[in-house]
């Protein structure tokens, strides 16, 4: 960790600088973790936030559907906010919008189909009205508050992602988002290396970069060589149906599909909700370029061989609900796949879904399809820069201080290192995380103070409402079940009036334990009796009891340790 | 999928051996699923046993600990086993043991190591006594009933592997077990490609062939590698504590450690039960060779500066309890971790474990440890055989029926596709499943019938008292928590006498949802009420009004669906 660099404020420039306004950054999101991405830049009485993703729920966050960063921060600074910036249209960095804006309604800023997307989403909440969108170019600059932020192009899994490069008042700070350098991109331009480069020459103060593949070695493959992959792949089976699983916002593939299906005279249908919607979005943009007559409806697929269709599907990363896990499990309502069908899964699994893509391989296998996946053919690229790309943008940017984000630990501390191997001062490198401010000057980087910051997780409705202990209560009851305990008592005159009947769920199958279910009722009479004769006619001394009682009893028997509830009644 | 080559039965010769007796291969596990491997060999009154492992639940088990077989095929057939036999000391061939001699006390064969982890799991469940253990090495050959079984030496992540060479009235069957062809093992020889070689010069009826790597193309690497890999680590880093983890039953790597801490003039410290206990038999056994003096208790390692030790540890899958994750979450009473230590994983995460793992690989990164893991170094190499060796064992046993195991359908799949590629012909390899018996002579192979198979969970002292309804309850429970809804009530009257109240768990913070937890109640006395004004005072009913409204309730007013148990008394 970087320590501030004590030369400085020892003269009196230094002394003065310590006086003088900084720079704080604070990171509310997107560091230690993998999304829910949220950057604040705040001077003096001007606040900038760059990006407002959500994240998926770790595996032991059961029944969550998303989670969003916590922006207490913002809600009380609301009056200092001139707005918020957007790299590009991805989840991670977009997708907690709907759910912040209700509370912090500022200016939105970002290019057109980062827009087009979240208008989207702003829709279905209900919020499109009441937002005020603004597009920018990449090439443009835009002005909020003290701080100039231009819009720099970059090369990522989807189109129209953008850099920012921040001129703020103590200098500039680079920050790349999600960002690859891709030298031959499909439907796109090379990202803009010559603005970094000339920002590095006019002197930039602070990086903000991408860490993402910081642990890979070499250059991340350029997108077209997918599209020379499914060329091969349109060739080698020409006389079968071709199904493609891929993101829905990665538009570049999706347009790398629908060329290649039209050089092979294959008519393209789309299936999975969000897969229609982006496309939809994308086409209505100008992003795809779809061949006039191309494009058939799904109930349309009849009418053609199966050498004469391609179809582009969601479920790339196995969600139970996407149309590819449907098909797979025979359960899609138009299409049903089999020994004519070639289906390619263009895409990795993100950790933790190796298992749900694996089941899908495994299931569409017994079908009889050939699956081609990342692991037997080469139909993914990743879209975040390896380190060779890394090595370049830190080279062209020569900042004074540098602040790897957008990754785990571990990838912060990779790309760290390889800052110090591209010449960066250990001591002016800064591993951030979440809710640390850190203040920058012209001379100085350091942490200081902390923001309220964590995680709000979304579940139906609910924003916030399930926390720790009902997460808590969600594992217990998820590992071992639950066992109730109903009794009816008259608690004045110590007497066990009806019960206690014992109800289980998800600990044992009953039917087959009828002795230990009558084991437990007896242990549970044996408890309140107990209390009873003993002179406790406390009413939560008899429920521990029980509990306790029971608790010990089952783990006796069955070395398991369910939820026990008693319900006792004083009637 | 092959056919039955009706050539053959319309010569006479067919005829004839069509009623002939035929050799039945009856796979309880181990196909279409990684784990659980248990293969049956039957031969009119004698059966033989390959291997009986166990699996590791998935995910959607929630609280399972393991899963075994159903073996109520060889209950009903105890008369006829003649012997189960092993072919490595892994779990998933070796694990579901202790559980099925209960009811199957049969005699064992295997190699040394093998049996001697055994004991260990016998002692723990009692049956060391009862269990009839006999050591075979390899080269030796068994006769059990009319099978004849010799033992062929393998290399694999655990010494002491091998195949199984089965000449039975029909002809011969070579079933691999797990297996890698390495050229240069760690305290080993190479695998006898010889012996595969003679059996098939004379002539191998079927062979059935680990599959696990069977999409990899190339040769997997070799042990020595890895080996080579921990000199260049005590070399870069000779000023540091370095720890390894890694699989305690990979006796080889355990070696190569040992053996490079000692030429670095280190001491070694082991922690981590299953660690201690697998070091402990090879020890016994002389599978491992430790010079004098080298291994020293955890408690003396106070006594010597980081640069003398290196650390040997479980969780190298990042297990929650393992000695490992304790020291990266500073939750091992003997060892902390900082930024004097380097941690080697020296595993591959088994797909599923991807994200416990890297969550390890943060916190030891935020201690500021150094990681080296797969993915930065190679620390691993795999235990099976990649498709060049796949060739190699099919070019050499050259059999005619092929049948691919130990893997999911991709995986075998993908080896019936390199077998074709051998010059198999499509009808002469059979995909195997569990449970679906395969019937083999000279001349044929095809299925007929099945025998009984299936899953049994073992969830604490449960054996099978844990199936899809419980399950499902743990699912529901886990994904939106619980309501419990008490009344009593008299129901001859009509008259609700007490409550409703409602309890609830893991389904919202009831603090701050209380108006949402009255209307709730309010809800439920509505539902009660309106039963016994329209004059319904039948139990049943009234539980279920009041299950579903309070279900339709909570789903529109959080979109969630808690399980709702009325629990309505009559007193």
């Amino acid at each position: 960790m970087a320590k501030k660099n004590s030369g400085n404020s020892n003269n009196p420039n230094g002394a003065k600088n310590q006086n003088a306004p900084k720079l704080k950054i604070i990171p509310l999101g997107g560091l230690q973790e993998v999304g829910k991405n949220i950057t604040v830049l705040e001077y003096e009485d001007d606040i900038i936030v760059l990006d407002c993703g959500l994240a998926f729920p770790d595996d032991d966050m059961l029944g969550v559907d998303l989670v969003i960063p916590d922006t207490s921060y913002l809600e009380k600074n609301i009056d200092k906010i001139r707005g918020i910036v957007l790299t590009h249209g991805h989840e991670d960095h977009i997708g907690a919008l709907p759910y912040v804006l209700g509370s912090i309604n500022v200016p939105v800023y970002g290019t057109r189909l980062t827009l087009g997307i979240l208008r989207n989403k702003l829709e279905e909440h209900k919020l499109e009205k009441k937002t005020k969108t603004t597009i920018v170019k990449d090439g443009e600059t835009i002005k909020l508050g003290c701080f100039s932020i231009e819009f720099i192009h970059v090369n990522h899994s989807i189109p129209d992602s953008v850099s920012f490069a921040i001129t703020t008042p103590v200098g500039v700070v680079i920050f790349t988002g999600d960002f690859k350098i891709d030298l031959t991109p499909v439907n796109s331009v090379m990202i803009n290396l010559t603005r970094f480069g000339e920002y590095g020459k006019n002197g930039v103060l602070a990086l903000m970069c991408d860490s993402t593949n910081a642990e890979r070695p070499g250059t991340t493959r350029s997108e077209r060589q997918v599209k020379n992959s499914l060329n091969v792949i349109f060739r080698e089976h020409a006389n079968k149906r071709i199904a493609i699983a891929t993101f829905s916002s990665n538009v570049h593939r999706i347009q790398s599909i629908i060329s290649v299906a039209s050089e092979y005279k294959r008519k393209v249908a789309i299936t999975g909700r969000s897969m229609l919607n982006i496309i939809g979005v994308a086409i209505e943009l100008g992003y795809l370029k779809v061949p006039e007559g191309i494009l058939i409806d799904i109930n349309e697929m009849k009418k053609y061989n199966p050498e004469q269709i391609a179809v582009i599907t969601t479920g790339s990363q196995g969600e139970p609900m996407s149309a590819l896990h449907r098909m797979a499990f025979s359960d899609h309502d138009k299409i049903s796949l089999g020994a004519d069908d070639v289906v390619v899964i263009s895409a990795n699994p993100i950790p933790g879904n190796e298992r749900t893509v694996g089941r899908i391989i495994n299931e569409l296998s017994k079908k009889g399809v050939h699956v081609l996946h990342d692991a037997v053919a080469e139909v993914h690229v990743s879209g975040h820069a390896c380190q060779e790309e890394l090595k370049l943008i830190h080279g062209l940017v020569k900042p004074r201080f540098f602040i790897p984000v957008h990754g785990e630990q571990r990838h912060l501390k990779a790309h760290a290192k390889l800052a110090e191997y591209m010449g960066a001062k250990p001591e002016n490198i800064l591993i951030p995380d979440v809710g640390k401010i850190i203040e920058l000057d012209k001379n100085s980087i350091k942490f200081n103070g902390t923001a309220p910051s964590g995680k709000i997780l979304v579940d139906g409705f609910g924003v916030g409402d399930v926390g720790n202990i009902v997460l808590r209560d969600r594992r217990h009851l998820a590992q071992d079940g639950l066992i109730v305990v109903v009794a009816a008592i008259d608690i004045e005159d110590g007497l066990l009036i009806s019960g206690p009947d014992i109800v289980s769920r998800g600990f044992v199958y009953v039917r087959e334990s009828e002795e230990l279910m009558e084991q437990t009722r007896i242990t549970a009479r044996d408890a309140i009796n107990y209390c009873f004769d003993s002179g406790t006619n406390e009413w939560n001394a008899i429920k521990t009891r029980v509990r306790d009682d029971l608790s010990k009893f089952l783990y006796q028997k069955t070395k398991r340790k369910p939820m026990v509830l008693p319900i006792i009644m004083d009637v």
